[in-house]
Order: structure tokens, then C-alpha cells, then sequence
């Protein structure tokens, strides 16, 4: 690899792709099994054959409650997953698709970073293969069809007040979040209020991502609750006839992506949700399609172990069919210092007192992991800034817990970066566990919302609005007690308010609304101020990206 | 081919295609010069290299003023592509993109019908290679700096009242014509007016149109006014500092796209704007790629030659640098009935008169081609219920006009119905003809929207409101006389008012408000009740969509 690199950009730009039909070789798929687009991405055809004799074990990587830019998650992904490789542990890595959204907004790309990234990272991190676009697409569709039956005969008595389905962009737009639509007069529809959400938080990306096929898309599809008839019954996409429509919208969007990291290691990248507004994982399909072909995949939830691996377990899972025989806990000096109570513009200090405060963070993530009786090992994300006697403070901390702190340099040297955290994820993936799961589910939501909150937050108890209180009356008539609950909830605490840190206890934790999204097959319940779309900085990553005459791109991180 | 098939997907579907490299080959491009999109689409790299020896000659496909179920324009542009080739005159056609909304929404496709397609169909009529979704992203990612910029520190003043940058969406949807935005309070935005308009309508849809390359689409995104300071001053993308990550979207939307049609002629298909509400032709790009590489361009213009000819030979001619060599005029035994007064309902009845009374229409639309001093002929597109009655009829009142009136059966018979017409256009394309302008640059905005008025519709003058009044004062303080004016206007009649079909004369042309787009490089002048945003019909298509668990599609055609 070439080194004096300075951005990303450059370094993936420097980088030699190996075609994408010889990355699918490696997972047996022939040039029939994938649809190229362009030389080094491919969409993967279904349904994928299991390769026999593969190991097909998984590894989860989560993290810690995080500081603003991020701990580094997916680039210790991307250098675990090539190091696995160059220690002769076949494996696929399954992550994310970036959202347009934050990259044009402030926080970058999730497609790794310095010599642990996936590429061609523009494409990754811009248009991809349109599966961004094609969710939005059949979600503002099915948003005008259903404006358009209501200024029609209505005949179902679908209540505009009472309309759940919400239009999408893959934007960060915060003038959309709530709008007035339908104004102008007779000809222009029925005004209503309404607003938008970013993608990654629509049912229909939770739906793509929860999909074991295209049957099981169409079924979950014609179950989405759009909203109430002036009667409060509630009216699915099937009672109007718009499924067929819809799904037609997604035949392309199913399919697993595959690209490659700058080693080779074959990814598939496939959905966005993200985990604060969303459930944080990539498709079932793709984490399939990954360990069908593989001895190890390696995956990811998003933001801490409370938000994307509390989902991963308790919503993915059960579909998934498949409990991870490791879990990874990335954990930064920085992050543990911000959460011991460090100034936000002094993380680059040493600062073993509030590192030792801020561990409290970490041994709770490593707790609640252990908790579902999962073998857990942390991953130390190397920072230059980082001091010896501030890794080994870590590392001490988590012998204690019983669990190994490994220290990983992904960002700088790849995957040879961080072949001692692979040789313990294999070694721990090969244990025997035994998944315990966090509640039943016969729980009855509020029940539910309860074992989340003080189980895994370290809340003293769930505390519902007045609004939330009369909506989950109404649901549990209706029946819909069966289903996992998605908690939308800030990444930076494990309470309600973005500005606790560390690791608070006995605070109550408050549930302002709830969605039903039977489609999806879970109840958001959203805490505090939490927003589904996301606002634009002062300053935006947009300001300082350039693409010069001869296509050259600058900016972009 | 098989026959005995009843739809256009079933026929598509049957079809056997090409490997698109190969279909690369025969415009001289290899396999280095193409980015394949599964094994059928490709997008063309730039810049695409002249092909010496070739004539490089060009044919604009138009029509009558239509019926709402569309005269069939796509199908005979095709067939005649196919017809051409068959005889031994190596040609490629060069089409728009469909819109989704449409496809959702009423009209069906653009992409030709019957035995006369452009393949895959399906994949062609939904997110094809992603092109409209790009200009959405960029549309309404712009949109949301620009919401943002006036919530911060809007250091220029941008006036929230008056910032004419919409957002945008593929979907025909009604309810967002007219918004509120950024309700909800102080950290949610500026509350203030505005509206969606569909893609194809958009600035930015016009701008991928009429770049030459990367260097002019940012130099136009650079020139886009966005709106205007409390003190009326314009406000450009490029003061807001935004034209790098614009243009970086739409890096690869830049690229012209190539697929086939069932008899394997070229289709190059890029850039979608409708000619109704926008310019109404493909990209300059697309059809000059298809001409570097070909002997003869068959391209089209949308709707009647009111509309798309008319703006195609006063706004793209003169940036594509070329003029037709040939112009067909599509017309239809229904829609002159149509024209000539008969009800909706009745046109598959014979009726010599009302077919003779509606003559008017094809003569003016001749004449205006020919004011043009292009060459014309016309290509009756033949319906089964047609009555060879009707069809001499036709071709008598065609010889009248001194143009031949040539019988084309592209739908059934594919290029084989299509041969006499593929004959008259290439002996046209070697004659001489000399391009005289309808107006000159040098004009005032009034004067050329009075001579598109008056020379092309046939009105008597052009009667401007009293805010369009304003607004031409102001244009012309700010110097931007000399741009082409672009016409929102009804397709189914010379005037502003949809029910006055035929060749109405003396009638007063209304225009109640112009929008500057110095990017695309035109003012558009909104006519009537004309809508920048479609709406759905009663019975939107979409609800007879399906696919079925093994992808199979219904519905779509």
C-alpha cells in the first residue's frame, strides 16, 4: 500500500480493485449469480445456494456510547474482516449501506476509513446501487397514492388526521420534518399536516432489511398500517391494493450489493437503517447470503451496544434465525474520556483519572452483552493521540470483566492492524454459548419498553406520555402485543438526554410517542426530543466538496 | 419475433436480448468505454470519440397534438430506427427517460410499444440507471442548504418569501404542489411557502440536458438562482458556495445510457424532461454521442411540434450545435378526429368529416416545421381500427402541403411496418434545406414569447399577467434578455386552454408567471392552468401492478 496518504478519498482512489466477478468467485457465485454495475460492483441474484462445508459462524461488532465523530466502528469492521483473511479464516464482511444524508451533512461516510474502508468508496457513499433512492421512491408513491384515495371517493373513511405514513427523503432536511401539504384549493388534494423522515428511518427500509425474500417483502408490504378510518380501524397498504405496485418498486433494491476493502475481503453491503431513529442493522438477506458462503461474517449494528446490538438481538435476530458466536465492543481512549466527563475540544490529553471514571460506559455495554450470554471481546481503537498508559488502563478494566481488551490499528495499518483482536474473535467464536434472550415475546409492550430501559439502559423505569399511554391501550385491542419493540433513543447516553454520560443510573426514561410498524414488525416508541430526520450543520460537509473537470473528487471526507 | 402476444411487457419479456458490449460495438465502443448495469444497461463514458467517415446526420421524430393516450411518437421513432438499420443506413435512436411518475400515474411508458420497444422495458421504465433519482437528490439536496442557509447566519439576506428553488420528486403527487415548510418551531426552520415540482420539470433535469460536458453542468449549476435578497437581488448557487456537491452528484447522471430495441439498434436514452411543463428533449450529451457514432440520429421531441420541435429547435439546437436533417410529423387517424371534433369515446368510428375538420391541426404543425425551412414528412401511425378511407384522406391532404403522408405500422410490425417511411426520411436527410430562426437572441423575452405565440400557436398576441409584467421589467434590469423562453403549456391545444383542439386563430395567449433558470439557460413562462406537478388519475395504473415471489411482472403495460 502506498502510505503519505492524507484522506481517505486519496487512499481509496490510490487503490487497486480486484474485479467484482473475482471477488465473487470467492464466495462460489458465478458471473450468472450477479448483475455488475460498473467493473467493481455487483447486485448478488436470489436466492444464494449455501456453500457446504463452511463454518458460517458470525461476529457482531458494536461499540460504546460514542463522541460526535464517530469510534471508529466499521474501519475496525473493515480491518477485523481482513485480517481474518490473512490469517486464513475465510470471511465476508456485512455492513450498511451509507445514508446520502449524513455524508452531505456532517459525520462522513460508514464505509470504514484510512486503510481499513471498502470500496469504490464515492460510489458506496453516494448513489451506490440506487437502493436508497429506490425506498424513497416507493415510499413517496405509496405517500401520493394514499393523499390522492383520500381527495377520491375514500371508500375505507380513511381519516386525513389520522394518517400514519409519512413521506422520505434521503436528505437532511429539517424544514421537512413537519409541513402542511394539500393547500391550494379543491384540485390540489386535502390539506393535512405531515412531515418527512430520512430513509434510513422509513418501515420500508426496516421491511427491506427484515426480508427473507421477495414474498416475505410483499407480505410485510400489504401488513403496513398507513393510518385510521374515522372509526380508528387501522388501513394496510393491502386493503388499498398498492402492494403489488409498491414491491415492484423494490425487485432491484432486495438484492445484496457486493464490493470489496482495500485487501479484497469480499463485502456485501445491503440497507441503511440507522440504529438511534431506526434498527440499525443491515439486511437479513445479506448477513445470509454472507454466512452461506463463508466460515465468518463479520457484521455490524450501529452507534452502542444499547441502540444497534440491543436491536440486533432482540429484532433481527428472530428473523435472522441466528445468534452471533461473538460480539466485538469497540471502545476509544476518546469516547471513554468524554464519557468520564472530559471537555469535547480536550480528548486528545491525557487523562487517566477520567478515563477511569469514563469506563463505567464500556463495563456496562460488556455487561449487557454478557447478559444476553454472548462471549464478548473489546477492541481498544488506536488514535495517535492515545498514550500507553491509557491503553493499558483499558485493557486492565476489561480483564476484570473477564474479557479481553485488544488494542486494534485498523485506520493506519489495515488489516495487519489487527490480527490479535482476530485471533480472539476466532478463538471465542469456536465457545459454546447459550443466548438468552432479554424478554418474551408474550411481554406485553410496556413490559417490554421496561426490560430495554432498565435492563440494558440502567433506567429505574419507563415513563409514557399521556399520548403514548392511550396509543398503547389501543394496540394492545387491536392485538399487536406480539411484537419487539424499536426504541428510538439518542447514540450519545443511555438515557433520554444526549448530555448524560457515562453510565447513569435509577433516571427515568421518557416515551413520547409510539408507531406502529407492522410491516416491519415492531412498535417504535420514541424517547425524548429524538427527531427522524435529521438537521444540517452550520457548517456542511457539502461546502467543501468539489468534483473537478476530469472527475476528480475532493471533500468527500 | 412470436407473436399472439396481447401486452407490451409480454413482448419485451419474450425478447431475446444482446449483451449490451455488443450493442457497444457497433457504435465503435469497447468494453473500456462502457460501464455495464447488469448485462443489458450500460452508461457511456465521456467524452465519446467521433467516429470518422460516418454521415452524422440527424431526424427529429414530433407529432400532432395527441389524445390523452399519446400518438404512438415513441413507437414510430423506434420502428423507424429499426426500419432504417434493416435497409443498410446504420442508425441509433436517442430518447428521453421515462419518469416514474407518469408510469405510476396514467400514461405508461416512453419506451416505445408493441413491436416497436426499447429493452429491457421494465428496467428502462422504473429507476433505470438511477439518472432521475440523482437529480432528485440534488435537487432537494440543494433545497436543504438553502433552508439551512436561512436559518443560520443568512449573511446574504436570502428573502424567505422569495426563494423560488422547489423541491423535487418522481412521483405525480398533488399534495405537495403547495407546502408549508419548517413548521414546528425555532430549531425546525423558517416557515415559509413552497411546493414540489416532478423531476422532469426541474432545473436540474434541464441543465443535464443541455451541458456539453462536467465543466459547463457546473458552470450552469453554479449560475442557478435560487432566489432573491431582501434587496431583489438574485442569489446563485455559486455565492452560496454549493456547485461542488451538486455537480458531484450527478457525476455519473452525466453519462448517457445504452440499451437496445428488440431488433438490436442502439438506443441511447439519457435526460427526461417533459415538453409540456420543461424542454422536452433528451440530453445534448446523448445525441451527440449517437451522432459522433452514427450515420444517422433518430431523436425525438415531446408531445406536439408546438411544444417539444419548438423548443428543441429554439433551445437545444443551438448549444447542440446541429439542425435536423429531416423532421416527422406523427400523426393518428384518432387524434385528428379528435382534433376535428368528435368525442373521446367515438374515435374508433369512421368519420371522414370530423377527420377532414381536423386536418387543421396537422397543416399547422407542418407549416410551423416548414417556417422553420426544415425538411418534413409525415408518418400516419396506424391503429387497427383505422379505415383506408381515413388513411387516403390523410395522405391526400399531405400532398396538398406538398409533404408525403407515409403509413407506418410500427406497433404490429416492428421496423418491417416501417420501411416507406425509413426510405422518405433518408432521401430528406440528403437534401439541402437552410435553417431560418424563429427569433433572434438580441430580441426582448416579450417579443419571443410573442413569436412562439403567434408564429407557432396561432395566437394573436400574448397577454401578459399583471406579476409576469413585473417580473419582465425586472428580467431585463438584470440583463437576462437574451435567454430563449421555454413555454409551459398544454399539450393537447395550440392555446392555453386544453379544450380548444383543432387550429384555433385570433385568440389571446395567457402567460400568469415566468421563472428564471439561468442555469438551464431559459425563462420559463408558465401558461393557463399549466401544473409543474402532475397528479394521479382516479384509478392510478399502479393499482394493477404486481410481481409475483419469482419476480414476474404484471401490470406494468
Amino acid at each position: 500500500m502506498v502510505k503519505n496518504m492524507t484522506t481517505d478519498i486519496e487512499i481509496a482512489d490510490a487503490a487497486q480493485m480486484q474485479p467484482i466477478a473475482d471477488i465473487a468467485a470467492k464466495l462460489g457465485l458465478s458471473s450468472d449469480d450477479i448483475e455488475q454495475y460498473g467493473h467493481y460492483k455487483a447486485k448478488i441474484n436470489l436466492p444464494v445456494k449455501k456453500v457446504a462445508g463452511k463454518k458460517h459462524k458470525l461476529i457482531l461488532v458494536t461499540g460504546i456510547n460514542p463522541t460526535s465523530a464517530g469510534e471508529g466502528k466499521s474501519t475496525v469492521l473493515v480491518g477485523l474482516g481482513d485480517a481474518m483473511n490473512q490469517l486464513g479464516h475465510q470471511t465476508t464482511i456485512a455492513m450498511r449501506e451509507p445514508s446520502m444524508g449524513p455524508v452531505f451533512g456532517i459525520k462522513g461516510g460508514a464505509t470504514g476509513g484510512g486503510y481499513s474502508q471498502v470500496i469504490p468508496m464515492e460510489d458506496s457513499n453516494l448513489h451506490f446501487t440506487g437502493d436508497m433512492h429506490a425506498l424513497t421512491s416507493a415510499n413517496n408513491t405509496l405517500a401520493a397514492l394514499v393523499d390522492n384515495y383520500i381527495m377520491r371517493d375514500n371508500e375505507l373513511g380513511l381519516d386525513p388526521r389520522r394518517i400514519i405514513w409519512r413521506r422520505v427523503e434521503d436528505v437532511n432536511d429539517r424544514a421537512l420534518r413537519n409541513v402542511v401539504t394539500g393547500l391550494g384549493g379543491i384540485m390540489q388534494g386535502v390539506p393535512r399536516e405531515t412531515g418527512f423522515d430520512i430513509t434510513a428511518a422509513s418501515e420500508l427500509m426496516a421491511i427491506l432489511c427484515l426480508s427473507k425474500d421477495l414474498h416475505d417483502l410483499k407480505e410485510r408490504i400489504g401488513r403496513i398500517v398507513v393510518g385510521y378510518t374515522y372509526g380508528k380501524e387501522p388501513v394496510t397498504v393491502d386493503q388499498l391494493g398498492f402492494t403489488g405496485a409498491i414491491a415492484l418498486l423494490l425487485k432491484d433494491a432486495i438484492k445484496p450489493n457486493l464490493v470489496q476493502t482495500l485487501d479484497h475481503t469480499p463485502a456485501i453491503i445491503h440497507g441503511g437503517p440507522f440504529a438511534n431513529i431506526a434498527h440499525g442493522c443491515n439486511s437479513v438477506i445479506a448477513t445470509r447470503a454472507a454466512m452461506a458462503t463463508s466460515d465468518y461474517t463479520v457484521t455490524e449494528a450501529g452507534f452502542g451496544a444499547d441502540l444497534g446490538a440491543e436491536k440486533f438481538l432482540d429484532i433481527k435476530r428472530p428473523v435472522l434465525g441466528k445468534t452471533p458466536d461473538a460480539v466485538v465492543i469497540v471502545a476509544t481512549v476518546r469516547a471513554l474520556k468524554l464519557n468520564g466527563g472530559v471537555n469535547a475540544k480536550e480528548l486528545t490529553e491525557e487523562n487517566i483519572p477520567a478515563l477511569k471514571n469514563g469506563l463505567a460506559n464500556l463495563k456496562r455495554h460488556v455487561k449487557n452483552m454478557q447478559q444476553y450470554g454472548l462471549p464478548v471481546v473489546v477492541a481498544i481503537n488506536h488514535f495517535t493521540t492515545d498514550t500507553d498508559e491509557e491503553i493499558k488502563t483499558i485493557a486492565d478494566a476489561c480483564s476484570e470483566l473477564g474479557v479481553q481488551g485488544i488494542e486494534a490499528d485498523a485506520w493506519a495499518k489495515g488489516g495487519q492492524g489487527t490480527q490479535e483482536l482476530a485471533k480472539a474473535v476466532v478463538k471465542l467464536a469456536d465457545e459454546e454459548s447459550e443466548f438468552k434472550p432479554l424478554y418474551n415475546k408474550e411481554d406485553s409492550i410496556e413490559d417490554k419498553l421496561n426490560a430495554v430501559a432498565t435492563k440494558i439502559y440502567g433506567a429505574k423505569r419507563v415513563v409514557l406520555s399521556t399520548k403514548a399511554k392511550k396509543q398503547l391501550k389501543r394496540f394492545e385491542e387491536l392485538g399487536w402485543n406480539d411484537l419487539p419493540v424499536c426504541i428510538a433513543k439518542t447514540q450519545y447516553s443511555f438515557t433520554d438526554d444526549q448530555t448524560k454520560l457515562g453510565a447513569p443510573n435509577d433516571f427515568d426514561f421518557h416515551i413520547r410517542d409510539l408507531v406502529p410498524k407492522l410491516g416491519a414488525g415492531f412498535i417504535v416508541a420514541l424517547s425524548g426530543t429524538m427527531m427522524t430526520m435529521p438537521g444540517l450543520a452550520k457548517h456542511p460537509a457539502a461546502e467543501n466538496m468539489d468534483i473537478d473537470d476530469n472527475g476528480q473528487i475532493s471533500g468527500l471526507f
